[in-house]
């Protein structure tokens, strides 16, 4: 393990959503999420941190060239969820409650398919300063 | 002036919003506006610093009780916009286009309704890291 | 492990301390401590890290409603020790020198027996904002 | 005063405090400062910056030397302040509470008497992350 | 003045620099400005914030387009200084001593010039986290 | 492992580079790194954060002092960087390209000798706030 090493990149996003399980009743989902479930949305600034870990490349001192991350997280998780209402104007929290822990997974999953296997990956996202996840554990 | 003294408290409040005009079209509006007029509202962590200028009170050392101006700022002001739509479940810009300047105008003006007018105050809204204002300036 | 989802909730507490060993005379104390040891305390603002590690509850999306463990850090932690004297003011450090280090073990030891047991946890603890510690490793 | 700059020194000092004005009852001094005077003291990681206006030296491009502005500081304020207990141990609040506004005040009237007159003075402390003061205004 | 608001913008570049008056000798060089005058260059993160004071357009809400505000910043500095080494790779240095009072003021000149006149302006550059300028006062 | 903790020292050091593999061409350099590359180089602000693991030591109360902690770093890391030019003032980034994974693995040989071999080491190396690494993962 002593051979590898992580970088890390930072990127944001603003969005708006609300916490709602369409599966469950409007009383239950204003009892279980309370004024994360008010109906018009609220939204948040998401800091979203991409952690990659690998080898260092001799030939350019980098895991991966940090650059390249940020487009890649530029134009498969930025560009998607940006400025959006993520219960309305995303597939993929359709049918699934855009807490900020199923919101990693998604932008794990998403980044996973775009990623060399020989790294490994994790996504930590802020929906505050005070509340964050991190995934996977 | 040398015997003023500004005291600042930091709050805060997340909500969904979008920029629009309601006079003018949605082409205009798309126009001006960009993403940040996307139809279903995106959002932000919004932190609301109050800024209250006056002397210091020889019995308490104190400009202003902080805990009381934050408890004022609570009842009037995050109550009002936490976890809200402000487009949608405010009064205050039904027809006011919520712009970081026009959120933090309205706030001005709720405060200075309920503080003391031995004081100046000065409010600076941060709509993310990297945008803010300050009213007045 | 890749099913596990790790949450972080954020809180603070103020409180005067003094790096102190009773078991010890009051020249080793100086010596070994030097500052931290002056006889009539000095404080910090400690920032608090709760991090809680399990799996998503299909339900809520949640690993842990984190307005209920904020609940529970306030009710059996920041209740507890804000705005004392760590040394006099609680039991906990009666006899135990209140480093950082030995602040996380007891807040984890705290917290651990309140946590359903299918949860991980871990305690990060700001002293400043440049000395911190986590607990457990 | 276009030709007027200003240059910022941030520096740090932890100290213990309670706030309690002397001239009044013990009774007073609970409801006035509630869990803020507490017997046995709390206290603070306090951050200090230290603002100079002046006009820009020719020779050295500085304003004043943000060097000797940092040691000035620690030799005057930090080297009192710092890892103390403000209501016991210094002079400056052995009758004078403690609150973020004195303290301003006090370290502004160290500093102004070792600055050169053509400067200007302004001090911020931070008591915490959301409670901070600002002096003159 | 109650009708004006300020607007902040905050954009970023990573620059190489020393201190050194070429009028002067290497030995009054090094007695000034100590190891910031080393002779193979040290760097920075500069963080810049740029404020604008005007008054709320009422047709868009804004003093002016952060978005504009913030091309217009990359275009005309962060193009210029950032990545770059300051003391050889730009004119506005070459006989000027790149400290953050005279990077500041070498900024102003360039904003002011592409700024409508019916706009304040004041610029801060933060040299490092504890060290920091703002012009005009 | 439920019985190590680890202790966290943040110190920071300002210093040029370019990135640069003297084993390739200039033309490959400058398609591999980019404005990275450029030849009069460009600086940072780097963060330093030195993670140290180990048991508390019943009679301190401590992992290990911090205050030692941060003497060595400053004798061995800080003195050998700070205000440096990492390609031309340095042995260790003669031939090794000083990006931030390389200059955070010859951080961690440096102090790896330094520190008891009962103690593990981590690394973490911020070269911009959004840029940062991590050694071993």
């Amino acid at each position: 393990m002593e051979n590898k090493i992580a970088v890390y990149r930072k990127e944001h996003f603003n969005a708006a959503h609300r916490l709602h399980n369409t599966d469950l009743s409007d009383v239950e989902n204003a009892s279980l999420f309370g004024k994360c479930n008010y109906p018009n949305y609220h939204g948040h600034n998401y800091e979203l941190i991409v952690k990659v870990i690998g080898e260092v490349d001799p030939k350019t001192g980098f895991v991966i060239d940090l650059k390249l991350l940020s487009d890649l997280i530029k134009e498969h998780v930025i560009e998607k969820f940006d400025h959006k209402n993520l219960n309305l104007d995303t597939i993929e929290f359709k049918n699934l409650n855009p807490t900020a822990e199923n919101i990693a997974i998604v932008i794990y999953n998403i980044l996973r398919t775009k990623l060399d296997k020989k790294y490994d990956l994790k996504i930590v996202l802020y929906e505050t300063e005070r509340n964050y996840v991190e995934y996977p554990a």
